[in-house]
């Protein structure tokens, strides 16, 4: 259960939607732990940045020396690097404290610009992320226009004798005038990723262009996937319910297109628009498209910072897991195995653009201009906490602080105290050890209904042992009853009592009814309650089987409701058990 | 399902695990949304404090005014607040956004030194947080240190015409010197309390005495609470296993403790200590005590912002529920009724503490000195995603992609294809709709099973309905045999083949061992592949039963695999139906 070290470097937002805020939220969510460098400070909401502190880099440096040393990263990701001097005192840093092979991955998301507009990266500082700090990544996620500048500056680094001599502010320039190509297709994006891969002539370096901004309709997308189609070497994931887009496809699944179709009407369907990620593998020879549909919503403001943070978390988490498994295990040996390392990335990648996309749909609207992402919308509060030293056995004590008056009324029953006073009627205690002759039967066939409903061998095992150890205990509880003037003639003639067949039956009816769990908690009350019986059963059953059973299956807050009202109901028919020997009813 | 702003005001930390890193976590696993405001960055680890850079108080105001207007926060906290400078730009900032009635709550964490001894506040600044700040709050949360030289500070204010009039310089030496009263009782941390509220007359203020570094023996507990229990309005929460302090008290639950028994020896129970957190409420009228075991641990960087974090998500949230329920609603009305603010306070810090204590016994040991809480202990990762736009029926989706290639077998079976072409042997279509006849009398008998296992009338309808549709269906299937040349008695006397008898067998059997969602599970293949009768059962089902489950009670990985495993079985099964056809066997 270990959460490994994120770090994140990176401008704070002050209004929690980008920079290291998302990072942090992102990292916190996926299970990891965040530490942050901050590079600038903004003064930001959701219509705008207002204003920008700049940190000096020599105190970028500390923060970095503070925690690489003590808080080792298992993965690294930068965002807004605010300026050259920052850049450098990252690198300088970073070379200081690694070797080449010991580095952890480092995600670089070339943050330039923000959502809306706002120049982060001013550009003397461009020239330095191209030429010092892009070869140390192992995956670059720029947008189209990141792209298209990073490319621009790379290109004209390869021209000159020194990277200095590129005039980064020229290339800004004419990005900015339009002149020169434009990315406008999937081919051109494929094109410009392996490009760069390929100017960077990095190990392992992966290159993800990001699509967003060039939302394209169903018959572009096809033909663009046919025209690519002869690339062998392509993959193409598809996210969400964008299987529509081809019905021929391998693993296209009709009734969820008919589920679709039934929210939206046809004309709707016809626009729907689609956006499409690629992902180019070391030396271009691996291309891996991710298509998605094109999401309409005012809630993306830190898109990139997210999707990078989650990519970073998914390498740091190390096991790739789906979505939808617990994520928390060893880091992967990415150093070791590079083929082993890309498969990683894409697998990050994709559950990293998944994670992105469902937290931009759940997100609600906040701020007047482009609001946060729902970070937590992969997360969910437990409804029971895990055993810790503090509270060993959550589930039960969760039980019994939930019904703490019903429990006492039922262990301090007046029935109870006058048996240990010795007051007792010995009338009432003979109508109670008949009726619990009863009762045993009964519960032991609780039992073996478990051993029914049971799963594995161990479980029908457990629950048969009980059921027999109860069977052979019923000729003590005889002998006992002899002892009391009571034969077992007089208790096989007894009618059982009404708040005996109430209790027994209610068990046996959730037992009906329940899955084994359920059934489990029913017995459970007695188990915890009784004497000689119960000592042994207790035993049987603190082995843990509840509290593994809620650890395994963590229950909702529904179920954990459910499964209070079954404990308490039992524990109120213990009581009127009790009562029931008072009142010889 | 909204999720409320929280602005907090604190101090960056590198190491992640104190600051606006350890606020904006806590805030995040509450389900609130995190905005900060910056105003300091610190280079730190677990080990201590290597730097600070100071923000200037102009950019602390613009954060403050970016932040305020667009995202306006339900709750605010303070932590580190730097320097003098940075104190009054803030109290400028909400006094020219807020009246004094429509500011939300405040939580102010009056942070001077860090858990490693470094300072974190000038004194200078002291005075403008006790005489500035503070009588906005309407919680404070000093630990005893803080307590004392807050104390200190208000008395001085007391007796000057003017508050700059105070040294704080002074005080803080006399603090140092350890010269005149320190708290080192309950009883005085309840006075200190008092005082510090008496001295303020803020209305509804509240203040949080933490005694965390005071830690009691049993015997010594005992004697306090004794002596303070005079006080008519005083309220003692035991937290965690800490109701073995006393035998004798109302709600003492023996079980819990033979069980903790089991894990402690003896001697070490008698050296456990406990701390008492002390909650004065307005004007000292009411005081509440927390009463914890003493937790001894390493991971114990950033306790206090993690606590005033979790107190100001709680009063966010408006609603004070149990740690074990989803907590997601609108604003208490805390500014219309005091009492009921009181009251949510009280509940926000109880759930707090709770909180606070869980994420430090979880927390795994990381870096040389003492380590970050594990803030993401109250949640868990989600094991199927909640609808949305783009996934409007996630479960179902899930089930179909997790088995799209025995859905592929089953929906494309040659059977269905030569159906479909016209070649279909007359003989085999003859041996289909023989068994199918005794399919569907185990169909409709699985349907009846789930209404025996139902809880309630709608469910018991839903069923019934359909078992019903089925009964009334097998007339026309007759009907449809006859025109095959298969008359009712021919029905009757075949034979149930082994691939019917394995199907309907493995839904009846899931639906005796299982619960209601299981048995759901079991015949949905069915429904979803199936034409006539399926259009009508699927519209019954589409009404979102399933979906409308998951959503209620959300499954744990555990529960989720099992439920797409016997999905899977039942698809699987479903081919081999068609395949009996084929084979007429």
């Amino acid at each position: 259960m270990s959460s490994p070290t994120v770090l994140t470097i990176a401008g704070s937002d002050s209004g929690g939607g980008a920079g290291i805020q998302a990072d942090t939220k992102t990292i916190q969510v996926h299970g990891c732990f965040a530490t942050n460098v901050v590079t600038a400070l903004t003064a930001q909401n959701t219509v705008g940045v207002q204003g920008v502190h700049e940190v000096p880099s020599d105190f970028v440096k500390q923060q970095m020396k503070s925690v690489l040393g003590d808080l080792p990263p298992k993965a690294i990701k930068t965002g807004m690097l605010a300026s050259s001097n920052v850049i450098r005192a990252i690198i300088e840093e970073l070379q200081a404290t690694y070797s080449e092979e010991d580095m952890p991955p480092m995600i670089i998301d070339p943050v330039m610009i923000s959502t809306s507009n706002h120049t982060l990266l001013p550009s003397d500082a461009i020239g330095e992320l191209c030429f010092g700090l892009l070869p140390l990544a192992r995956l670059i996620t720029p947008n189209i226009q990141e792209t298209e500048l990073l490319l621009r500056c790379l290109r004209a680094g390869k021209n000159v004798p020194h990277h200095s001599d590129v005039v980064v502010g020229d290339l800004v320039k004419e990005q900015e005038s339009g002149t020169g190509g434009r990315i406008q297709s999937i081919g051109q994006m494929v094109d410009a990723g392996k490009e760069i891969a390929h100017i960077l002539q990095a190990k392992d370096l992966t290159v993800l262009v990001k699509g967003g901004h060039l939302p394209m309709e169903k018959t572009s997308l096809k033909k663009a996937l046919h025209a690519l189609a002869s690339d062998t070497h392509m993959t193409v994931t598809w996210k969400g319910e964008s299987s529509g887009a081809d019905e021929e496809q391998e693993g296209f699944i009709e009734v969820l297109h008919a589920y679709r179709d039934q929210l939206q009407n046809e004309s709707k369907k016809d626009e729907e628009k689609y956006v499409v990620d690629v992902l180019i593998e070391a030396s271009g020879s691996r291309v891996n498209l991710f298509v998605a549909p094109a999401i309409i919503s005012a809630s993306t403001h830190g898109t990139g910072c997210t999707l990078s943070a989650a990519i970073a978390s998914n390498l740091a988490l190390g096991k790739h897991s789906k979505l939808d498994r617990d994520v928390r295990c060893e880091a992967i040996p990415y150093l070791d195995q590079s083929s082993s390392f890309l498969r990683a990335v894409v697998q990050a990648v994709s559950e990293g653009i998944d994670y992105t996309q469902y937290a931009i749909v759940t997100a609600e609207a906040k701020g007047e201009g482009h609001g946060p992402l729902n970070h937590g919308c992969i997360v969910a509060r437990r409804a029971l906490m895990l055993a810790s030293s503090s509270d060993p056995h959550p589930f039960v004590s969760h039980l019994l602080r939930s019904t703490s008056q019903e429990w006492q009324s039922y262990v301090k029953h007046p029935f109870v105290q006058q048996l240990g006073k010795g007051t007792l009627d010995p009338e009432a205690f003979r109508h109670y050890i008949i009726q619990d002759w009863h009762y045993l039967r009964n519960y032991a066939r609780a039992h073996s209904l478990g051993a029914y409903k049971s799963t594995s061998f161990t479980e029908i095992q457990a629950f048969s042992e009980i059921a027999l150890h109860i069977a052979k205990e019923s000729e003590m509880h005889v002998q006992f009853c002899t002892s009391f003037g009571v034969s077992l003639e007089d208790l096989q003639q007894a009618t059982e009592s009404p708040s005996n067949s109430a209790y027994s039956q209610y068990i046996l009816d959730i037992g009906a009814q329940g899955d084994v769990t359920e059934l489990l908690v029913a017995v459970f009350s007695c188990l915890l309650g009784y004497g000689e019986v119960g000592l042994y059963l207790k035993r049987k059953l603190e082995d843990g089987t509840l509290e593994q059973r809620m650890m395994v299956d963590p229950p909702s807050s529904a179920r954990l409701a459910r499964l209070t009202k079954i404990w308490s109901d039992c524990v109120k028919l213990e009581a009127a058990f009790w009562q029931m020997g008072l009142d010889r009813s």
